[in-house]
């Protein structure tokens, strides 16, 4: 079967070679031979022509028409459905099972029981403008998945978005959280952090609501008549500790297949003790406005039409039990296998579960990939396969913890770390700008297919639009002048809260996440309201949105599963991990300044003399002087990579004419050098962790830290645990530079 | 009389000299000898003993008893109480009488007339907490003072604050307001800019509103039970087009008496043409709520639960008429003859005229003032009398635009100038930290006086206090290490607002502004909830910073009246309008960097690509160039401003020996010193202003802009302006040298 097709598309491409000769060489597709770019261009140009805006907005509708959760009936229907269409594609197509712990709510309670009584409804309501929204018996009830069971009663203490600084703030006031109740609103931080941090003070419940701030009427029209999150709307989701490690709590770092052993539930690291659940403003308000406590600092309001209060006499009883079930975890994995080198994989995934329909989050993406992979399959059956494997992974259970991809990624953990050349993800998608994050080492990739797409509202390059984007939304005149003096549009780091944590953080597969948005916004994040009918009003009118993701990432694709040398760009990687290390020192810099400054105020009493001496302040013991930390082995193996990128690349970018058997150990090691970049033992306190240069933050859960390991150390005053972490991190950029060397000696042969 | 009060003095002055002796000798009393500066010391603690915060209690709730705004029996009865007062503490007390313009309301309506229908009620409520709430059939209706009549219906539109910038980006959507009727909340600018600019772009009626975001439940609970603005609190207030000419709309630059000359009202330069309502957060929620235009930007919105519009379909009427008729107003005027120079006259005031009761604003400062009178006075009697004339003003007329002051000043402007040592204002006060702005050549004397005020919550010195509030609310880190380096209390520069306004920026006398706050927060502003009930309760519990401020604007007026030499700082004035001007450089070539990098993305249409194509944009030109200014002219004057002031301070410093004609010539140089300041032409387009330091911004109101001329100049890109204003300001400084040269010359005598 190989063989056939090896032969038939050596045909095709001699043919169109031939007929695309007339054409300038392309420059811009790195790791291409000049004829080989034009053979890709010209298949890209007829991918494009197999791209329909009206599939993708069946596909949405299809997959959006029910409730679909993990363990659910919808679940499985979409599974049924996507596995068929993989397979009419031309895919060898599989479902892929595990078996993971997942809590439904048996009880929800949250009452006011004095100095007010009010009794939380604790239910969205059906509208008739939304045909799914009615959907009640389908639906799971608003909660947060993975809360502990819990039953309490205490005061209630407003604790704002419930991050780090919030803490800060409540100990100047003198407040305590001890025994209580916390109420934090959503935002500012990943979700899970809240009731973390809550536990960690000493909390015995934990409430997150929604402020119409946030994502509701302050922000615009409200749902029905516009797309933000009404009175009533929920945001449900995973408060499973994910920057600790995602996938199922009882399976760290290895798969949970049915027969695998399993930690007790109470011996979970990633699992709370205290119960938690997220609410409505409408349920809400009551107990907010009833507070009698401090007057909330001035960035800790909302947009409710009340005195936010930080603490003070009103007691709310909250009791949460779940049905603590194992359920099935369907992945669908779709393969279609290489001409030239089909254990080099390229794998694209977007997740395919929702918390209930889901049209934007997760069937905008799942549909755009599904588009693609159609269209890839199309081009395969008239022999446009690619030379590398192409794996599309329509993931489950990515809502309650990634548990689809890292189960699969860490089941399948060896034999990825030897094939696996990239994974691509993407996940929600609306109308905007580009998203495009990912290792830098494809930054170049990236400015090069986003040249080649069109934004289908602006007729121009998705690439000139997101740099419109940036530079006329950046923070001063100095970003701007920067940006205008620098060519390329950068990559942004990745953190977590969604499916390419595995492959990029635990096993160090260069990975990528792409969309569109920005111009899609909305408040139906994670509630009913997700819904079809929302979806084709607000988010992408046209579904053309999704026809460009599937464009630009079908493009990501085919050039890495099609080019001759695989487009690793070393100098970029260089040049990012320079600016973190430059930020890193800058911020422990100011740093110093700040603790210097601080500690003369505290020392000249000046915090307590501008205090109203009618309101109580709890004044921090002055912190130790932030000493000068030794940068300088980091500096020096950035120097040696500096060197070895721009030698490397000098040398990739000359000579397309390698034997095969150079190209092959070539592109090999450079698919493993994104390995070289774990820390043997991961990141200090979550192991599971082990990439070097990216990871979601401890303390801000989804959002990245980049060089972890040695900037968390920092910003918590651990100098000596900082200047280990350097020397970690020194190692690692060593191992790259040695594997990157051993690249070079190749093409010198 | 006069003789008789000089001898008893210096007897007693000798007898005090003994007895203090043993004293270290004082240095920190500017212009004062060793001896007298002991002397002053003693006179000081005498001053403290007599004040007493039962007295201002009292002259709180009688002086807000009643409304008393201009030309009510109210104000007529506090005119004869004080008149009364001053006369019982021994002064010389008279009531100057001018007759002024004042509307007000005989028809006030404002419906929306579709698509909803809404009658506002226009109406303050009467609250049983508050005693003098219910006093409705003398407190002057909501309104805006110096509102046009007008019978007007058309669409509303947001403007947000009404200011510049705010029209520009109305501009940028497309939207115009002409033949509109414009809602602005307040904030963000003195509120009669919001209807002027209106005016300017076109519209034909504007309603101003307080969005509780500024004063209301979003800032803390509201009244009675907190201090912030209810929902149906209302803030009236002036809307004379201040910035161009304070005073008499009808007499602009000479006093309006008896029988002066009167423009017609229609020729007064300083009137608006179309009609303008304030009206309370209740009244605005359902025409704003009901708008569906394009949803207003971010930093638009205020703190109504609602989605904030722009603009879109809400009709409204407003219909407006008033009683245009003349008021006499009674400046209370209270002399204490100086027993050495008595031609040298230390001016104090404060305004006694309410909006409505106005126990805050301005009997809070009122009261202050009269104690701090009482206890001059008793020191006179006892034989303490001062060497300098001191004139107590207390101030009809101030809410409508200043004209109890202005038309006092202008109609005794050659007298003022001849004689006048300083003006010392105060206005509304309350608990909390110093506020302390004026003339700079004050900032040493406001340091010295500052560092012997004890604040009484804290028991640190009112300085101490003030630099603890600065330097813990300063919004970077570096400013906070510069703030730690710096010794002195920088003074504020003075824009308007208050009566010190005619003395300082079109007489050209030394000014200050004295008065406490920041821990008083409310939103009785122009209410009728700032009762003597709501005083007592929020803004200063005992009276305690009422007593504050009689100590320290006494100790101001008293060292002015008795030092032997002025204590006039020159350094402090050079080092000031130094770093003005190289403030004014760097906003300069920030505006040239910013119009070069604004007119790149122009032209790379960048903010036509990162617009979203649904929501029309309308992109400025772009801006011509920002040049290169000559500023050497003036950088070289004010090297000789900084040794003139140097060699002048050095010599003043050492030596107190000076004969009495010496003194008497060197203090005359010394106080018209400010006069020099004035530009012989006024400011550009509105020669009233004549201070080439200080004005009220034209786009900002109250707002200082310093070095004016050259600073609005280059704000709206008036460079040849510019140029010239440079021009005139080192024509001020050349002979504000020479001033202070010729001073030099005398104590080289």
């Amino acid at each position: 079967m190989k063989q056939l097709f090896s032969k038939s598309i050596l045909i095709f491409l001699a043919v169109i070679a031939i007929s695309f000769s007339a054409d300038n060489p392309r420059k811009d597709y790195s790791g291409f031979s000049d004829a080989n770019a034009v053979i890709q261009q010209k298949l890209e140009k007829q991918f494009d022509t197999l791209l329909k805006a009206s599939d993708i907005d069946y596909f949405i509708k299809t997959l959006s028409a029910h409730p679909h959760n993990l363990g659910s009936a919808g679940d499985k229907a979409n599974v049924q459905f996507i596995l068929q269409k993989y397979k009419e594609w031309g895919f060898d197509a599989r479902i892929d099972t595990f078996y993971a712990l997942f809590p439904t709510p048996k009880t929800r309670l949250l009452e006011a029981v004095s100095p007010i009584k009010y009794k939380a409804q604790l239910q969205e309501l059906p509208l008739k403008e939304d045909a799914t929204s009615s959907q009640t018996s389908e639906q799971l009830p608003t909660y947060n998945c993975f809360s502990a069971d819990g039953d309490v009663t205490s005061e209630l203490v407003y604790v704002n978005r419930g991050v780090p600084e919030d803490y800060e703030a409540l100990d100047r006031m003198g407040i305590s959280v001890k025994g209580k109740i916390v109420i934090a609103r959503y935002g500012g931080s990943w979700r899970g952090i809240k009731p973390r941090l809550a536990q960690e003070h000493g909390a015995i419940g934990c409430i997150i609501y929604s402020d119409p701030k946030d994502d509701g009427y302050y922000q615009g029209d409200t749902y029905p008549k516009g797309a933000f999150r009404n009175e009533y709307g929920v945001q449900r989701g995973s408060v499973e500790d994910i920057p600790l490690y995602p996938g199922d709590p009882l399976t760290p770092g290895y798969g949970d297949t049915k027969n695998a052993k399993r930690l007790d539930r109470k011996d979970a690291p990633n699992l709370l003790k205290i119960p938690v659940l997220p609410i409505s403003w409408h349920d809400a308000k009551p107990l907010l406005e009833a507070m009698t406590g401090p007057v909330a600092p001035e960035k800790w309001r909302g947009a409710l039409p009340i005195t936010y209060h930080v603490a003070g006499s009103v007691k709310v009883h909250l009791k949460l039990e779940f049905n603590w079930n194992m359920v099935p975890i369907y992945d669908v994995i779709a393969v279609l296998k290489g001409s030239v080198a089909p254990d080099q994989w390229v794998i694209r995934g977007n997740h395919q579960d929702a918390w209930v329909n889901g049209a934007a989050d997760p069937i905008s993406g799942q549909a755009a990939m599904l588009e693609e992979a159609k269209a890839v399959g199309q081009l395969a059956k008239q022999g446009m396969r690619p030379k590398r494997t192409i794996i599309y992974c329509s993931w489950d259970g990515e809502e309650e913890g990634l548990l689809g991809s890292t189960e699969w990624a860490e089941t399948n953990a060896t034999e990825l770390q030897q094939k696996a050349v990239a994974y691509i993800n993407s996940d929600a998608n609306g109308r905007g700008f580009l998203f495009a994050g990912g290792s830098h080492t494809f930054q170049t990739l990236i400015n090069e297919v986003s040249s080649d797409v069109t934004d289908p509202e602006m007729n121009i390059s998705i690439r000139e639009r997101k740099k419109a984007h940036d530079i006329t939304s950046a923070a001063s005149v100095a970003e701007q002048k920067e940006m205008l003096s620098t060519p390329l549009l950068k990559a942004e780091p990745l953190g977590s809260g969604s499916d390419y944590s595995s492959f990029l953080q635990h096993l160090g597969i260069a990975a990528m996440d792409i969309g569109f948005g920005g111009e899609d916004d909305g408040g139906e994040y994670h509630s009913i309201y997700d819904s079809y009918d929302m979806y084709r009003r607000f988010k992408d009118r046209g579904f053309v949105y999704g026809v460009v993701l599937a464009k630009t990432a079908g493009r990501l694709t085919m050039r890495l599963a099609n080019s001759d040398i695989l487009p690793f760009n070393f100098t970029d990687m260089y040049a990012t991990v320079n600016s973190y290390v430059a930020d890193i020192m800058k911020k422990l810099d100011d740093m110093r300044t700040q603790t210097e400054i601080n500690n003369k105020l505290l020392g000249n009493k000046y915090y307590m003399y501008a205090n109203d001496p009618t309101k109580p302040i709890v004044l921090p013991a002055p912190k130790s002087d932030v000493p000068f930390l030794d940068f300088a082995v980091l500096q020096n193996a950035l120097v040696k990579l500096k060197a070895s990128a721009e030698l490397y690349q000098k040398l990739a970018d000359a000579n397309h004419n390698w034997s095969a058997s150079v190209i092959q150990n070539l592109n090999t090691l450079l698919f493993q050098s994104e390995r070289k970049l774990l820390l043997t033992n991961g990141l200090p306190n979550r192991p599971w962790y082990k990439h070097a240069i990216y990871a979601p933050g401890y303390y801000t859960g989804y959002g990245v830290k980049t060089l972890p390991g040695i900037r968390e150390a920092i910003e918590s005053g651990k100098w000596q645990d900082a200047e280990e972490q350097v020397k970690e991190t020194t190692k690692v950029i060593d191992a790259y530079v040695a594997e990157l060397d051993a690249a070079t000696a190749l093409l010198k042969e």
